[in-house]
């Protein structure tokens, strides 16, 4: 396996490999590895002939200082992680490399960028698209995986990507779970162990709506208020959103559910000493289909 | 000469020219072709093994709709052009093609994006690097030849493609210009006749303002005003802009030029009927070198 620093290093090996006909999937990751990056891996694997890691904490998506410093960075288990995946060539630029000085061009995506983390978060996604878009510029894969979990991030990329004309294609991978259905995520390991346990709340809250939409709720507003009442059984959880979205625009969704809608989630857990600004963000989703609940009928 | 339509049949002959080991060259134009345009060809001919012309009249780079319906279309003249100067491909891609529906992801440019025409044409420049950026992403040059006549445009182009860490070379090619100094310009058609010989105010503008600098003139608001005394000789010239800003990023000069300098012009010139609507605007610029004026001495 080959760990390259720079941009330039990382093209040249990209155009000798797409001259001698291989295949390229990129998998861009902040570290951190866990079963649901190697589960982006897995699927890399499948579609392409080289299967090619990035790890990179990009700052400018991050709300805050404090949040950037408390992201584990663990690049020693990360790299052997990639090693026994049979990852190829794991690209891990130092910070100036991908934001130096420079660094005053923005990639400003369109609707999906807008509501949910785009309204939570201001800023996020074009710092995401900006660094996708120069990860995508370095590699020049013939596609990249992203995973479902972020599913606002996952529709934000297919549009600037698509807006863009980028030769890639974009592939969307399930979200992988704990036992007990937590999303698996990075910062799960920043929970308090008693939030870890109370964190449940947010798959037992679309497995509600999912539950009530099969019985034949449609009606927008009660499928929120399902969920969210999940939520609000977990003491340490404050909720950031509980909304639903068309499921390929991200615009607002009817009344009554007609078209696949996006159940999105965004829940801080405090500690139990209430520490704020220990709290950690999570966040989940799952996509509704009225259809297939008229037809499973 | 292959003429090619889609995004998709060029990127598939980029990799295809690319994976053979040919060196492709892009001169992006938006047609109207003049010997500005065949001067950045022969520039692309010296670096490259293969010259691909772009011909796309970019829409949303137009301050109005009359502007942009006013522009020149010369379809056929332009591919005989380029088929003329041994052009290998023309990439002429219909509007839907390049601003389909859509088109919500924007390239924001930093600070080069700013002053002159960025104050001037708002949204301008942001059109311009959505633009090139989906050139460049559609034709995959090694190398792109932009004219020094929008010194702006390629200083925007320049730091997008650096901030972005785009793996292509832009170079720039010199101003070429009519016997009596007029830059060659796409708009120059649209002249009145009377208009047309007022023009020549530009290029005095420019010389005035060297001339003083070699004279021992370091001062910018006295060089400014050597070159606006030359426009207003001009009765049908109104003046959109005259300044002085660095060369290298367009921000400020000091009161007395240290480092080389962009003196830029934007300047309307009206029919003698004075029908604002048919006013047609011209730029212009030359970079000073205060060093150079001094050794010169």
């Amino acid at each position: 396996m080959r760990v390259i620093g720079t941009v330039a290093e990382l093209q040249a090996l990209a155009d000798r490999e797409r001259a001698a006909g291989a295949k390229i999937a990129l998998v861009p990751t902040m570290g951190a590895l866990h079963a649901g990056h190697l589960s982006l891996v897995d699927v890399a694997r499948k579609r392409a002939d080289r299967v090619w890691v990035s790890i990179f904490v990009n700052p400018t998506q991050f709300d805050s200082a404090d949040d950037l410093s408390r992201y584990p960075r663990t690049r020693e288990q990360d790299l052997q992680c990639c090693r026994d995946a049979g990852v190829d060539v794991v690209f891990a630029p130092e910070c100036d490399e991908m934001v130096g000085s420079a660094g005053q061009t923005w990639i400003e995506a369109g609707e999906p960028a807008q509501p949910l983390c785009g309204r939570s978060r201001p800023g996020h996604f074009r710092a995401v698209a900006t660094i996708v878009v120069k990860l995508l510029l370095a590699a020049k894969p013939h596609l990249a995986v992203f995973g479902e979990k972020d599913y606002q991030q996952l529709a934000v990329i297919r549009s600037v990507v698509r807006d863009l004309g980028f030769d890639v294609e974009i592939v969307g991978a399930p979200t992988v779970r704990e036992a007990d259905g937590l999303a698996l995520s990075s910062r799960n390991v920043q929970l308090h162990p008693e939030a870890r346990r109370q964190a449940v709340a947010l798959v037992r809250a679309l497995d509600a709506a999912e539950g009530a939409l099969a019985s034949g709720e449609f009606d927008a507003a009660r499928l929120l208020q399902r969920a969210t009442a999940e939520i609000e059984k977990a003491p340490l959880a404050r909720i950031d959103y509980v909304e639903l979205r068309d499921a390929i625009s991200l615009g607002p969704v009817a009344e009554k559910l007609v078209n696949p809608a996006l159940l999105a989630l965004a829940v801080y857990f405090d500690s139990p000493e209430r520490d704020a600004g220990r709290a950690v963000r999570l966040i989940d989703n799952r996509v509704l289909d009225p259809r297939r609940a008229v037809s499973s009928r």
